[in-house]
């Protein structure tokens, strides 16, 4: 019984991650965002037109540590006090599809949603999250979160992680 | 361990909490969704624009309580006979941010999508639900229902609760 | 204790057949999604507008075997070869509204977003899912899953799955 209460745990400690890491976003509170990632976690964006063309590359965003993570951030902390619009994750669909030691592979869909101030609400951004998540010290961060995006062409400029 | 069991039963109770308040305005039995409150119980909508700008009032609605709600809602039902679209929430990214008695603060992510005779199926409202939820005799209601929509201005009139 | 733990553990696992349902049609891989049913499962689409007018029968898809669902998919496979644009399920707001012996009715509420190689995001369908779901040999399988789309009238023709 304990393995099966471990395992709905897990789940919904994983499902918060994700959360947290698209109420981050959402919240404008990027700076903190950086740290839901090992030192070495990767931030990828690649879009699902080339995965399936077995393309290798094109990568739309490619961060191989969280000090190039940081690095975006920074970045778009000045560009972002312009901000015209609004973000908001929808996060579902959840499924550990692999454990290995301590490092679960999961994936999830992902809707963003954006509102400017005119008051359109359109979605900029479906796809899917195929993380890479360890366990450690009784925390969960990602050592690879990989983002599928359906498409490349978005209706307006996106320079915010997904 | 069985700490952790009540856990997770209260963030499943809640989240039903969260989909009976979404079920009931989809499927237009309006009258019953009183009840979802305490008798002081508070339905507010505001904006995230306002809010970010640091406003007070400048409320969507606000009702301080649970008759309040109701009279809001036979008004409603009069208005409602000529209803011409769907409702549908969408509520994910639920959490648990602070307990204190038998009061839980809780945030969730919704989107209300629309769909209109024509065909149409648009997203009209996005936003944050920070609720106040307590729990009584084994029930959860809600002491507070604050929506924050990410915007003011809708593609069309909604009078309904979001 | 258990019983509780047994209410969770049936809960997730029959999101986990929702989420399988809707991650074969997204991922294109058709032909592995008529064994989510059992033998004399049951794939219907009604539309709520019918529904409500207390319409029986206008049913835009109505197979009432795995057999016939197989069929279906084997058409679908030839059609799909020329497919132009991603779909994407986001399934929340499941509950279980009824046990009956090994049998649960659920409802869940469905959005499904296309996404095509122009790189528009759109709702294609909003709606409800009323699903009978069997427990047999440890596998929860559909014996009836019932699509409620919001509307009939469709941005794009939808010859897939919802």
């Amino acid at each position: 019984m304990t393995n099966v209460i471990d395992e709905l745990l897990v789940e919904r400690d994983i499902m918060r991650l994700n959360q947290t890491h698209g109420g981050l976003i959402d919240d404008d509170r990027l700076e903190e965002w950086p740290d839901l990632f090992t030192d070495d976690g990767k931030y990828i964006i690649q879009t699902r037109e080339n995965l399936d063309a077995g393309l290798n590359g094109g990568y739309w965003m490619y961060h191989t540590s969280k000090q190039m993570i940081r690095d975006r951030v920074i970045s778009l902390l000045h560009v972002n006090h312009y901000n015209k619009h609004y973000y908001r994750h929808f996060i579902s669909n959840q499924r550990i599809v692999e454990t290995s030691n301590d490092v679960y592979s999961v994936r999830s869909n992902f809707l963003v949603v954006q509102t400017d101030f005119e008051g359109k609400t359109e979605s900029i951004s479906a796809g899917e999250y195929k993380d890479k998540i360890l366990l450690h010290n009784g925390e969960f961060k990602f050592v690879e979160k990989f983002v599928i995006a359906d498409t490349f062409h978005l209706p307006t400029m996106v320079i915010m992680p997904l």
